[in-house]
């Protein structure tokens, strides 16, 4: 995004360098223990969608503050927030004047459905070429697991931190963090912070890896459309009641434009900061290659708002998608019916400076006003599922310097910048309660399948993210001191 | 329909009737015995379009099979046809010269789904109001019984019939009659007849007896729209991805005007007959109520094709609805994924002389012509699930002048000749390949929620029904000398 941001001004090399090399050496010793403890992880199903899962989500929060005071961190403990609680656990003990970061990152899951596409069962982690198959192992369980892996190497035979470390794993990401913001604001000291450290993101390739430095955000919602009071059958009513279905259909494509792609909605561009001409040759930078996006989609040709590269269009513009749609019947064979309602669940990616309740409240004026035009539709409901604002983070702070030594020392290859299409709506509640910038080092990959069946985390990406959390605690503590100086 | 249709030439008092006096005193008689059999019959889920069910459908046909050879009737057996059974039962010891009338019912049902929005359990006959409620109450099992209860009341101590009776309940006109064609063709001897009965229709109101003269056809198909080969996150792909939901409302949209209720699909409307403006005329008379039908329906307004009646809409014109749609996530909570596919039940209603696969096929090619300018669907696929022609009634045939007799006889009220939107596929197989014409002399009620939750059927209809079928037997043996002197 911004292409003129300082090299950073620490390069180093962890496996050999002697404030690091010893807890590099302990990581590689324990790699197998680092995926076994893992897969124990996975396998407890903690989705916080489902409210039948609620048991398994203390679970593993449970689980989570045993490991984290196994590793050697202080005060692990569960926190109630009126929802799914938190894991949180601390390290305070680095010299004077050091900072302090706050790692984030979020147990829960989403759920596993549609299970028949699964190869392997969800919750029973399963390793092939090199990845391990399960719900969550991507997103985001196998990323905060590299930073408690790191931390467990470091504290090992005493060994020390060169910055405070403050720990806190929440489990309702998943379900839109309900609870979070009023836990955040009640918890402002405990959780008082220099830095965000967030790794539920996905670098390029594993040969590019990247810092997300934009993230979009998020409206959802939940449609019902009730035409008749009850069902009917379709041949005995139909031809004279509005069907449902077929009204939300026309509803859905009044949204957006067949061909350009373009948001019908009423003042649903309003507020967008487009990039400029600068960003947008800078995004043409990062290494985005159309191919590898339609190769891992399984389509043959990208579609969206006209005007825009396929990189531009999930990072950059704001989106209206169908995660969810139904009606009447839907089970083999054919029913007759003339269903009472139908049902969409939708959601919008919105980017800088988009309000997302805002946003809510155009497309269910939208959707009512095409009601009005469709005698027989008898109601229309809206219910808002979650929102999250979208988020630009500053990319040259002493964090995000120390991010891009520690990416570049292990992997190898210089980081880019990229703009990120999913939304991690905290990064905002961070940044206005805690006054902290977060640092999105993710070590996932394009193809994880992130809500999706067959979702997968490489292992490589799994013990090179540790490798990079131990060189990112040492790259931080001398950017600051720099930075202080 | 054909409002100068000679007067019957026969009215009697079935209950004071020196021929029919002593089986209508044993109906009433065994009233009670009547329920409890038919609550027996309503107790087996034999629900066709669910293969789980399979065993269940036998069982009715079992059980039917007994009931049968219970009444008096002779060669009582299940009949294979390569899906589900047919069951058969005939009496064929009326005097010479008498014709012979084939019974048809079929004893599977719809699938009970919605089952949260029954009041009581689908397969628990339950009493309320006068109205046994339960899935196949009024479709059809209610409605076959009636001939079953009034045969035995005929032949019950050495009773005889003035006609010949052959009885087929099948057990596939729930999901599309697939093997009926071929099993009527193959047991063509056994079924020939003058004339076949069909109780599976409903009349305008307890109050106003009518006889259906014409029927629907329909088309029904399954589309399936793929765009992503599999479920992906729609923060990450989002915005670049054809979403299949997205698409699939886009082609629903294009199937019909939503301010006209004109349907859209090229070449639709060939071969449509309109009534005439005589038979328009007709048809406002025949006492359908259009605040009945908006209360029966739950809404406030009637929506359909612009330029007809509401009774017109549902009887003489055909049809486009959707009895199902689904994609993506469905469960409670939020998720968000850009699906892989997503699915539609559609179902045509025909009026002559509509072709059903002439139909499936032009909403094939437009569906396929819509997707060729959505870049991104890569594939639609078009199932068609079952089809049925379209079926005009003669109106002044003996059977029909016996049934405007009995009916008359039985309620105390002339009936007249309805258009019914429903349709029975078996009207046209039985027309073409045993070359007799059906009549509909049905007993269900406009509010008896059939292919919904909380179908019911009048026990007060089926108690005349019991009556109006031994009257017609009389009636049909005198019309049918009548016509042959």
């Amino acid at each position: 995004m911004e292409s003129d941001v300082a090299t950073p001004t620490t390069p180093f090399s962890p496996a050999e360098d002697p404030r690091t090399m010893d807890a590099i050496a302990r990581a590689r010793a324990e790699r197998k223990r680092t995926e076994t403890k893992l897969f124990e992880l996975l396998r407890i199903p903690s989705v916080s969608t489902q409210a039948e899962h609620a048991g398994d989500c203390r679970a593993a929060a449970a689980w989570l503050r045993d490991q984290l005071a196994d590793a050697g961190l202080a005060r692990a403990e569960v926190l109630e927030t009126g929802g799914l609680p938190c894991v949180y656990a601390e390290w305070l003990e680095a010299p004077a004047g050091a900072p302090t970061v706050l790692v984030y990152g979020h147990y829960d899951v989403q759920p596993p459905e549609p299970i028949e596409l699964w190869h392997t069962p969800p919750f029973e982690p399963t390793v092939h070429d090199g990845s391990v198959f399960a719900r969550g192992a991507a997103d985001d369980k196998g990323q905060l697991w590299i930073h408690v892996a790191a931390l467990r190497a470091m504290l090992a035979d005493g060994g020390r931190l060169p910055v405070n470390v403050k720990v806190i794993f929440e489990g309702e990401e998943e379900s839109g963090s309900e609870h979070l913001d009023a836990f955040v604001a009640a918890e402002r000291d405990r959780l008082a912070c220099d830095v965000v450290l967030v790794s539920d993101t996905h670098m390029l390739a594993a040969d590019k890896p990247s810092i997300v430095a934009s993230l979009r955000g998020m409206a959802y919602c939940e449609v019902q459309v009730t035409g008749p009071a009850h069902d009917l059958h379709s041949g005995v009513y139909g031809g004279a009641v509005r069907n449902p279905a077929e009204a939300l259909a026309h509803m859905i494509a009044a949204c957006k434009d067949p061909v350009t792609g373009r948001i019908l909605i009423p003042g649903f561009y309003d507020g967008v900061i487009e990039p400029s001409s600068e960003e947008r040759e800078a995004l043409t930078q990062v290494g985005f290659v159309d191919s590898e996006f339609l190769d891992e989609a399984g389509i043959t040709a990208s579609w969206g708002e006209q005007g825009w590269s396929i990189y531009e269009r999930i990072g950059a513009r704001p989106t209206f998608e169908i995660n969810g749609m139904w009606s009447g019947y839907t089970s083999p064979g054919a029913k007759t019916v003339l269903p009472s309602t139908a049902h969409a669940k939708i959601s919008m990616r919105l980017v800088a400076d988009q309000d997302w309740e805002r946003i809510s409240e155009r497309l269910e004026t939208h959707l009512r006003a095409l009601a009005a035009d469709m005698p027989g539709v008898e109601d229309v409901q809206v219910k808002r599922l979650h929102g999250g604002r979208p988020v630009l983070v500053e990319t040259d702070i002493p964090a995000m310097r120390a991010a891009r030594t520690a990416l570049a020392a292990v992997f190898g290859i210089e980081p880019v910048f990229t703009r990120e299409g999913g939304s991690i709506p905290v990064v905002a509640t961070f940044a206005e309660i805690l006054d902290a910038p977060t640092v999105l080092m993710g070590f996932g990959l394009p193809d994880d399948r992130l809500h999706a069946p067959n979702e997968k985390f490489s292992l490589n990406q799994l013990h090179l993210g540790v490798e990079t959390s131990i060189a990112f605690w040492h790259a931080y503590a001398d950017e600051h001191a720099a930075a202080a100086r």
